[in-house]
Order: structure tokens, then C-alpha cells, then sequence
């Protein structure tokens, strides 16, 4: 389906708002509770027993974050996956959402149904209520917002790490482009809990644009990080990708956004800890971690081999606006 | 200051988004705290004491809300405004807020300054916190979005009115768009906090689609209004938008929106008591409020004259969409 038509009665343009609004309840569907816990009234109600302490936002933009001819339902899926990956790098526990919609008048009426569906889909499995928003119309650019809440008792924060700390990821990284992972890759929620259970986790963050930014942002510019480019864990869709870009796997892993994985700095275990902490953690069929360096005080934000020393080879992150 | 530039110096495209949000942090100064209370950080952490039990959502959109020459302060001003005004309706206290910007590459850099700082200036005068946010780029459409929590302790909802309450309002209406009110309104908190405190007020709405669509609105569709057309406080915005319309100014008080009033409805009093809770609120410096007519069960969504029964002669309130 393309996003957008010209036969005025396909489009949102054919409705009022209020008609509009009515539809979309529907289309949440039990996704979207009525007022005063969700849409109708000035503001939505949360029970004084819920204790949101964590509030994030992102957006997805035609063009930028998808395509006219994407299938609009991972268009939705996207936008709360990228909230709720936040919200797992905190190692909380998503609760409540408001939507704020861009759209154009053209914009195809079915192609709003399919995109909120999918985004009331993957909020049940989440356990996400979309409680409140607002639509506006725009010129020609398509655009979605969403502001998640969540709840969390002991929040993992980027900073934290100390000189020494293991640098490990969980997953896979790499070519989330290839195969549509970056539109419906899994929020590491679970992961990100059991993060935030360890004392000996320190700081977290999602990788969202590329491993080597991220560590970046992670370590601050009081740390550097010494990596074992063996260690780190290559997507299968890095491998693909880089038979058809040429650069190599290890450069796709380093340097493709969108991974949504967790990146996170812990103190040193013995390997028998590691171990058993590691099966715990298979055993409760979460994600895998993957040791791949150490935080070194050596140099200023920089990434070093482990092995030889010297600069990591492949960093070519992206400085992406938006 | 036009909103747009050719010159790419000029422009937010001059910058790659990391210096962007750099300058952005600066902007909002005082208003936007560090991480992780702010932003910095995968989400901001809100303090456990702090319990916001309301969230609302609201957008503005270059060409709907406000002109490519309208003072950018305003612009920052008024998206906050707007959603201070909803929390206002609940009788919430506004705590934080997060933004998401959609941003042409064309956007001259000083006008997203200008509309940052006016909305920081806003939000420190309503001691609310800007704490995260999101920047994407669109092609050619400005818009902003702000999502707003709120503490309250005894919220007001739309729903709640009797027959026999009174119709009630804050402040007067109408010609907001005459003087530039509709840009720099005074939400209701304090007299929203007021009213959720009296367990005489039933029900409450924000007039934000202009008063005879949000009676409507607050009455929902088991109730109709009988109003008094003398006793609508008309705005002098009004009288001087009526002069250049050739509609009258009630005309005008009943359908402009974006007056951003409290409309409520509450227990009749005794003319003693009604005097007194008047004078207090005056006492208090708070907006003076107005009855203008009664909740009857007669009719359906129906707002009569209540002189002569029939229905309200001048309803052309619109059904704007965004």
C-alpha cells in the first residue's frame, strides 16, 4: 500500500476530526482505554498507584524512517519500538503512551488503520496503553511522535562505568537495513530489567545509532574503550550486507544504526560467575550477552583494538539528524 | 523574522545534530535540567515523590497554529500554553514536559532559538521542566509537539454534570486571534487547582474549539444547555472582531476558539455562598468567573436561549482538524 492517494475519499482529508478521532479509538482497539484513563477528556488519568518514573520521545519520519510504500503496520510497530527500546535501556518497565500524528491531507485513510493497528498490536504484547493524542495536519510531510512512560525501581543510567569494567552487548549487530529488522527488531525490555537487577551492571544505553557512537556516548569523554574485534558478535544480515557493500561484517556490526540492542558496562566477574549468570540468563530465554572489551582510561573517547592497541580500524558512524 | 532561509549558514541545517542539541540544551538553560532528571540519557527519570497522574499531547503546525512571521517566542509560548491549559481543565499542577521538533532544513537556526526560549521562559514561569526531547527533519513542514505531565490529587474530568448545575466560565471570550491572545494566552492553573478543590464543581473543559463546540463537549450526549445570552462574558477582543466581521460579538464568544477558558458546571449555590466563593477567588487574584446558564436533561446536544427555549441562535463553531 502507498501512503498516500489521490482519490479524495480514500484519504483522512474525506473526514472531519471528530469522525476521524472516533475511527482511530476504534482502530486502537483495546489498545486505548476510554477517559479517564485514556482518550475524551482534557488530559488522560494515571492510577496514583503506578509510579512512572521514566518519560521518553522519538518520532519517525517519512523518508528518514520509512518509505511511502513500507508496510504502514511496521511504520506504527517502529515508532513504539523505538520508545520502548529506551525504555529498556533504563531497565523499566513501559506502562503508558501518548501518539501526536503529522499528516498530510492525501495521506491514505487505510494506510492510518494499518499503522495504528500495528502499533495497538505490538502495544498489547508490550503491555503499553496508549492513553492520549493528538492529530494535526501538515502540507506534505508524514510524521509520528510518541512519548512513553515507564516504571522502573533501580534505573540504569549511560553513566557509571568505571576503568575496568567488561563492555558487553546483547544480540547481534549489524545490516538491520537488510532484512526490515530496523522496522520490527525486539525491545531488549527483558533484558534491560535483568540489567537493572545486577549490581554489578553500571551503565547502559540502546544501540540505536551504530555500536561505535553509542560505546561512544556510553563512555563519555572520561573513558575509552579497548575492543576485541573478534569478540564482537555479527549479525547474519551484517554478513549478507556486506557481501553486497563490500566493507566487511566487522564494519556493518560497528557502524549500522537501528540495532536496538543493549550496550552496557559491568564490573568484572570471575569466569565462573560469568558463566552462570550468562546460563541464567539463557535459561530465562533472554537475549545473549557477548563480552567484547574493556573501559580503559587510555586516550580521550576513543576506541582501541584490544589486541594491537592502535585505533580501531572501521568507524564510519553516521551523525544522523533525527 | 521570517521562519525560513536561504542561506545555509543561516539555517539548522548548518549543523550536524549533535552541535544542534548542544545549542538546544543552552537555549532552554535553567528550564531544561541535566541528565538524568533530563535530558541526556535513553529517558529522563522523574523523582519517585513526584506522582503525575495526568498527561496530555498537543501539537502546533506552521500555517495552522501560527504564520512563518510570527514571533517564534510565541510559537514556544503557545505549544506549551496549549498543554498547560488541559492540565489546567483536570485542576492538575504541570511538573514536566518532553518536545519533539519536525524541522525543514530551511529552518533559520535564531527562529528555533527565539521559539526555545520562549517556551523555556514559559515553562520556568509555570515551573514546569523540559526534560527530553527529539529533533527529526522534515522536507518542507514546521511543526513542534510537547507532551505535558501532571500531579493532581483530585482531577476534574469532562464528565460529572447534572441537571440543574449551573454553566459556568472563566474569564471572557472571544477575538482571540484579534490582539495575538490565541499566541499568548494565561492557562487557567490556578483557577483549574481552585475549582478541583470545591466539591460543588461536577465537570470542566478547556475552551480550546470555541465555547458552543466545547459545551457540547462537556455535556456530552445525555445533557443539552440552557444559556443566557446576556450573561456570556464577551471579550473586548470580541466587540472589536465583530466590528470588522459584521457577525456580533456574542457571535464571536460562542464560536471563536482557542480562548483557553474553564468551562464548568457546578451545584447551584445559594446567591450568599455563590457571592462569597466569587469574592475569595477574587480575594486570590484568580480569573472571575461567570454563570451563563443551566444543564437541562430537554433536547438532545441541544444549546436553547434560556429565555425563550428555542435553540441558541448563533452556532457556527468549526470542526477543525489538528
Amino acid at each position: 500500500m502507498h501512503a498516500f492517494s489521490d482519490k479524495p475519499g480514500q484519504t483522512i482529508a474525506s473526514l472531519g476530526e471528530k469522525s476521524l478521532l472516533k475511527r482511530v479509538r476504534t482502530w486502537l482497539g483495546e489498545a486505548a482505554p476510554p477517559a479517564p484513563a485514556g482518550m475524551g477528556d482534557d488530559c488522560a488519568e494515571i492510577p496514583a498507584t503506578e509510579n512512572n518514573r521514566l518519560v521518553t520521545t522519538d518520532s519517525v519520519v517519512l523518508g528518514r524512517h520509512f518509505e511511502a510504500t513500507t508496510d504502514p503496520r511496521l511504520v506504527g510497530e517502529k515508532l513504539l519500538k523505538r520508545n520502548l527500546s529506551d525504555i529498556a535501556a533504563m531497565g523499566g518497565i513501559p506502562t503508558r503512551a501518548v501518539i501526536a500524528g503529522f499528516l498530510p491531507r492525501r495521506l491514505r485513510l487505510s494506510w492510518l488503520e494499518e499503522c495504528l493497528r500495528g502499533m495497538a498490536a505490538t502495544a498489547m504484547d508490550y503491555h503499553v496503553q496508549l492513553v492520549g493524542g493528538d492529530l494535526a495536519e501538515t502540507g506534505t510531510d508524514l510524521a509520528l511522535n510518541l512519548t512513553l512512560l515507564g516504571a522502573v525501581n533501580y534505573p540504569l543510567y549511560r553513566t557509571g562505568s568505571r576503568p575496568g569494567d567488561w563492555i558487553c552487548v546483547t544480540g547481534a549487530l549489524g545490516g538491520s537495513l537488510r532484512n526490515g529488522r530496523h522496522l520490527s527488531f525486539i525491545p531488549r525490555i527483558r533484558e534491560g530489567q535483568a540489567l537493572a537487577l545486577e549490581k554489578f551492571v553500571h551503565a547502559c544505553i540502546d544501540v540505536s545509532d551504530g555500536l561505535a557512537i553509542d560505546l561512544l556516548n556510553l563512555l563519555g569523554e572520561a573513558f575509552s574503550a579497548e575492543l576485541d574485534p573478534e569478540a564482537v558478535p555479527v549479525h547474519p544480515d551484517a554478513v549478507e550486507a556486506a557481501k553486497a557493500s563490500g566493507r566487511t561484517p566487522l564494519d556493518h556490526a560497528l557502524n549500522d544504526g537501528e540495532d536496538h540492542e543493549l550496550l552496557f558496562t559491568m564490573e568484572p566477574l570471575s569466569e565462573n560467575a560469568w558463566a552462570a549468570w550468562a546460563a541464567t540468563l539463557e535459561k530465562r530465554g533472554l537475549a545473549r550477552v557477548t563480552r567484547i572489551g574493556t573501559v580503559t582510561t587510555r586516550g580521550e573517547s576513543a576506541i582501541l583494538d584490544a589486541g594491537t592497541g592502535r585505533p580501531f580500524p572501521q568507524l564510519s558512524g553516521y551523525d544522523h539528524f533525527g
